[in-house]
């Protein structure tokens, strides 16, 4: 034994998998993430995490699958993969990056077959690893498994502990893992009947592709958390976390997946099933304000229409007296137009989001940290010189953004700046497959809007309404099946929770 | 001797220098390309060729060259490149890519030194070679010389044959390396006086960036036509075709070069000096409807606000009655806006462009092909049905794009599309640093609004004026040194032309 | 659903993991392995699967597994992989590739703790995949668990049939994933009475080093088949297929572990068990002949050196007049030195191998490939041209290869080709780690020595005997523990079969 | 002007060109580079410079230039590159890395027409440069030009000041861009005669390739210095710096080039022409001794013949009773076995050389570097130890790598260890080619052979005498055009020098 004491305590895996994953930890990208941290403590939006997209029946199934991941990439930027069936093998392929990073012409010939699954997926918090990059595969009894996944599994953990207590083994720290090993575990006869067995023991808020040989299931959770809309194409059937994947590969959209609800396609055609009773919808509402793109619809809604009219919807509960109104890019443009259209100031472009910013940055000196951000986000001084800016944002989270880009307006010029957020106070951790900090760290936690107000430097500050936002969305959920999960502004969490979960954040996609 | 038979005759060099560069011809990312050009084709803009950064002075001056570039990554994609000194060495690097891909932190701590020069290039057809990508380095009697240059020599072609001649030998096509030859063969003792004849054989429009040894020279040509802006920062001089990069670097605008104008820094401090008469500006027209940054400044005019007056203006020349306006994303925003204001018609997102696009992607099957172009742009059917559509352009050039996006948003769903182009038509090459296609390819050359409007599928066309372009710029051409350059749209070129120019298209950045 | 029949029956995954992996199926550096696959036809040997190496103590036990396996690289030149426990977290990193290639100083900077486990693998016929690279690591209810083997697990079928069964589900096709699930599912309370049951149920030739959260295991199969030596350095506990690696890194030679002996060690250093009663060894005798590099030392004996007493022993047993000796290189020198210095024939370079040669190759025309193999082997002309040479060879696989290095031999003008083999006839498949051809293709099944030498085209063809192969090595089946396994020779397995693997080839690593 | 001071004086263009090349001076190998230090501080070996490949009139010209230039890599290992001409155009590739490494399919097939050149190349010095790579390739006044080159040209530096002065830009620092200068500068109407003029004014050791659109000229300087052999395949005529380039693509050897002698190839067939008087040859004795491969003849002598030859010599000479011979590997081997075959005394494996050594390797802490070492060249224990080991060399250089040798030989037990080396003592720079460090930190410049014995460490210590050394080649300096240059034996150089070479060491390739 070496002179050096050996002290072997607690145990986590870290790994690095690939030439994309290095020595600091996860990703070979660290620099960028290490400035996508500083990004993301300066932007400090809410992260979805995940998005899926899946095709049966196609001659071109990677290929849609490449396209329509694209189309989702917002939903998901540190990795993508697809796994495709031709009923004799599965092909698969995933790696950290963006869907353009990661698949090229010949990886794209190579996932053969009819059917085809695909993910893409942003990291949380520590936990960029290419072993948790979806879709994840296994063989079992049955032969040949894939899954992607939206969302979140609340009582994952109980579940594996379960598992691990049976002797199973996890290469992952992935909650869908588990989904995978109660398919695996089934005393059922008839895949179907496992499947069902498996997601009536889960609870949670998640969209689920699960490939099984020649078979495709599809299921979302028993509220409807999570968006999964059904498309057809060529006769094939498509399904995308959103429909402006269905746009950008030609598809038509059908309809939402319902809550509960298990459909089962194989070469006989889909059944339409479920796992859980039907019950009321609980759709997230950060679908609606900020996660989806504004060209994607959600159950006939169009998402740029309904922040235009929540922008509206604000103007009317809390106008201000400004010369020029502003949105934070990209996300707030849409609530901005319609907040300058109903009080008829004029919209300005007060702020300009550098469109090559991406992961990749040289890291800046202590001493061009500071200028370093501007990298991503500056102001127009000419535009904001000796205004009375009303800026638009979604949301507030850490409130540490809002601070900057207050700061950023004053010192380009602007005499006033008035903040008005597209929703209400964000308040509470979503536990259903969205990357929120601790309740803690949440400023609308035990602040009020004034304290609020001060913290972010703002010369005045509104949220919109819980009432104003459903308004301005045009759903309500006394609606049957148009409900929306507010949980975060209203602590009104539509399933159980553990208890470990009332008191600190949020899990993993 | 072989069977077959050599058959040697004509000859151009093609080269393949860097892991970049492979072997269909110029770069390894052909598919990229090749979709590129696809979407060069069906976007099918004007492509500015280069932008320059300098810095003098400053300890971080490779940093700030690197924030500087990345700022002005929209007027070069291709490659990027920077040269510092340190008095002792220059050191450089170079490469196909964009900055943040070219550069990581290494390369940066790399370039040494408190001067530094670097460039951003767009391709030029069938010559993205890496050969090419500036900054150029030589050796010379006098030591080391670097240049990096915005714009084009109209008389290079000449200047060369006549080096030739003398026995110079070229490694690269491009016009800049006559510069630095006219340097290196020059009879004066004085690097200054050597400098300054050079300049005064060469006739285009350029801005130049020259590092000899300990001094750097900054240059722009006798009428003005390109941008180039001068800061300052932290007592440092930097230098830039736009000054979004002031903004993103903590520098303070000074002003924008004159005509004829040279600047001489070295340690003692700058000295301006002059090698043409000082005469009226004629500056590029384009950089103001559709090249620059709306958040940069020209001549003290911000560029959003300008776009915004002149889609008010073209609101006052050619209003339609119409129940949304939409921009063509993104540089039709700002003019689609102001056309909005103008007329009271809501502005909506029509179409959305995916902020993802990049080079890189997937070669799509014939029979995707067409959905692969929604990749890049789609129209956001719930926006636009049902509805008479103005789509706001900046401008047309052969027409093939606005075609294709016009018969989008029908297809979407539009009653009506009214296209209004926020400038005149264009009809005449550039020869002073923009890649345009041949005269005869250009839509405007040779038709009547109405034969183009009924070319792109529109319900109706209107062009912006020349005498609406000036008011809504807010500089005419008898104002002093606030002249432009509007050749393309009325043939009045500010510089003599080769013969041949006035025959065909453009040259080379 | 498309017009396309989707018809799904069987299924096997494929996967493309890692940008190392590609579209044609198993990796990225197809064209590489398709040359290989000429290669290794042309060479046509016999590879080991594996190799493995193991810290347990030293502060700097990652670097050190980079030399350890950089030392064995020959026993796996197609993966490489390290995982390390600082008893708080695993760390590990694996890829295809050289482990020069896959590892860098940041890599082995990031893989901290005093305690590694590493491996390096050939590809076995087409299973070149990352998944299957080790060391594996998994999650269990007891913690972090790591495995990397050498050697093959004859029921390893068997017990994955009965996992599945039972819910089990792989990631992996390797053998090697069934110990984890047998120690994962072992009800002893004890981790070192799990891993002793484990390795209680399985029957092959293997040596193990297994991570569970601070402790390591070492264990070698109940007849010792595959190599596994035990060094000390610094005070720490180092082990290693073979002896060479000890010699790169320092260390010093302790012992060889011996049939069913299980190691343990931990914070309190190693405590000798066994898993299995102590038995006649039966050590690979390829490992003798061929695998093993000639620095290593088996049971203290030099493996240069034996192999020069077998090219003696075969001199005395199979004389030929000649002009020249010359050994296929690598492998074959010792021994073509042995039987130059027993006749006194002079020993020469006919032939050359390129050193340059790898993985990485263009590949050749059909008109070319003739010449291509010459890229890694080619005789010299002026050495052979008008010579009556001997040519030694370790061992006849297919035969494919010795007939061509004898044409070409001949081609460059040797008058006579007396081929000399330092071993018996290969004649049975190996099922304990080595990837072996199926019996009807090893040329010497089936057929007479005069059958194969006129196969081969030599003047003459004798092989080594079994006994004087012994006699040569110096160690004999009735010494205790120093018995070998020639399975291969005379069809004496030393372990139960199952009755595929009669009929058959071998299985994987 | 920023605070610090700039203080520009000497310069000296440090070129980071391509990916390859990268922050911490040259190339992104820099790990490599400095371990490849240390390894060659170690190895301690004279390096060729420089290996030339060509090929007219064969349909498969690239793919014959890869082979070839891969059989030459031991000639070069740092650049790579072909240049080939299909009449209309020229097609080069060229990068950091070895032959494999810089070509792929892909590339080769880019590389189009029936006449090549090609490279491979040694840093020397400070200087690995991309942009140093060759072939070198221009433009000038009659069309495309491309040269690659082996060797120096002594009076470089006088004729590039000479150029400079007349106003001639560089961009390399490689002396052999002199030569085109020369060419596109001549006032020969012709292009055979302006080659012929260039050649004229340069003095050197030098073997020459140069394309010039559709011709290619072969060129070797007065004396015949550096080897250049003429080949033929299929009616092509193919060039070589060595034969074994021929074998390995199946071409026969037809002669070697004469002192002086120009050839000119063009769709006529070969003239053959000179631009030098015939006069006796001096080719360099090292290529004999250490630096072509044992496959390679020279003039009809096969290397490893005479290499065995000189063991047998050297054996004569400097007899000494001991228990076994080694030799340093690769390059000592056939010598040694010479050794061995005079005195009787057995070769063994004393040392062995690890095979997939190479540039990339971590970089090993000041604990491991020792053991480090051990990667590249590690002792055979059980050889050598308790024996007296005469240990042979092909040459000292600077004297430590022999003395670690030596001392590795002891560690591992060796009772005496008496070295014998196969040439004499290398006591003066060479200008030809070859990367010589400065006369004064040759061992043998100034030190008797009992000082080096005592700074190696060994118990004997003998030389190869010259007069030992020619009867062993088998040529001697009065056979006429079988002369050898022993400048660096005898300090005999047979072309003037300049005054400030005599004082220091060598040049550039």
């Amino acid at each position: 034994m070496s002179d050096e004491r050996l002290t072997f305590r607690s145990k986590r895996i870290v790994q690095a998998d690939s030439p994309a994953i290095d020595a600091s930890g996860n990703s070979l990208w660290t620099g960028q993430y290490y400035n996508e941290g500083v990004d993301n403590d300066y932007f400090d939006k809410l992260k979805e995490e995940c998005g899926v997209f899946g095709v049966y029946g196609h001659s071109e199934a990677s290929a849609l699958s490449f396209y329509g991941l694209h189309a989702l990439q917002h939903r998901g930027e540190e990795s993508a993969g697809i796994c495709t069936s031709d009923g004799k093998n599965f092909y698969y392929h995933r790696d950290m990056g963006l869907v353009k990073e990661v698949f090229d012409n010949e990886r794209i010939k190579y996932l053969q077959g009819p059917a085809a699954i695909g993910h893409v997926r942003y990291s949380t918090s520590g936990a960029s690893k290419l072993q948790n990059a979806q879709p994840l595969v296994f063989k079992y009894k049955g032969g040949d498994l894939a899954i992607a996944t939206n969302g979140n599994i609340v009582n994952a953990p109980e579940i594996r502990a379960e598992l691990e207590e049976l002797g199973s083994i996890f290469q992952t720290t992935s909650d869908t893992e588990v989904v995978i090993h109660l398919i695996a575990r089934s005393k059922q006869k008839n895949i179907n009947d496992a499947v069902k067995e498996a997601l009536q023991r889960i609870v949670g808020g998640f969209a689920f592709l699960i490939l099984v040989n020649d078979r495709l299931f599809v299921a979302q959770d028993a509220h409807g958390l999570r968006p999964l809309a059904i498309g057809r194409l060529d006769g094939a059937y498509v399904f995308a976390s959103e429909t402006c994947a269905f746009e950008t590969i030609g598809a038509t959209y059908e309809r939402d997946l319902r809550p509960g609800e298990l459909l089962i396609i194989d070469e006989k055609g889909m059944t339409e099933d479920r796992f859980a009773p039907l019950q009321q919808r609980s759709l997230c509402a950060m679908e609606f304000i900020y996660f989806s793109r504004p060209d994607s619809d959600i159950d006939e809604i169009n998402l740029h229409s309904a922040r235009k009219r929540m922008g509206r919807q604000l103007a009317m509960e809390a106008f201000v007296d400004a010369d020029i109104v502003t949105g934070v890019p990209d996300s707030s443009i849409s609530a901005a137009i319609g907040f300058a259209e109903q009080t008829g100031i004029p919209y300005e472009l007060g702020m300009i989001k550098n469109r090559y910013t991406g992961r990749t940055f040289i890291q800046p000196s202590q001493e061009l940290r500071e200028r370093g951000v501007k990298m991503k986000l500056s102001a127009v001084r000419k535009v904001v010189e000796g205004k009375r800016v009303v800026m638009i944002d979604d949301s507030i989270v850490r409130g540490t953004t809002s601070l900057r880009i207050v700061n950023m307006l004053r010192e380009a010029g602007a005499k006033e700046v008035h903040v008005r957020i597209s929703s209400p106070p964000y308040k509470n951790p979503c536990f259903y497959g969205i990357d929120t900090p601790d309740r803690k760290d949440l400023i609308a936690h035990e602040r009020t809007v004034e304290e609020i107000r001060i913290a972010i430097n703002a010369d005045s500050l509104h949220f919109l309404t819980k009432e104003g936002l459903l308004e301005a969305i045009g759903r309500t959920p006394d609606e049957f099946n148009r409900g929306m999960c507010t949980a975060c502004f209203d602590n009104n969490y539509p399933t159980a929770l553990s208890e470990e979960m009332e008191a600190v954040g949020c899990g993993t996609c």
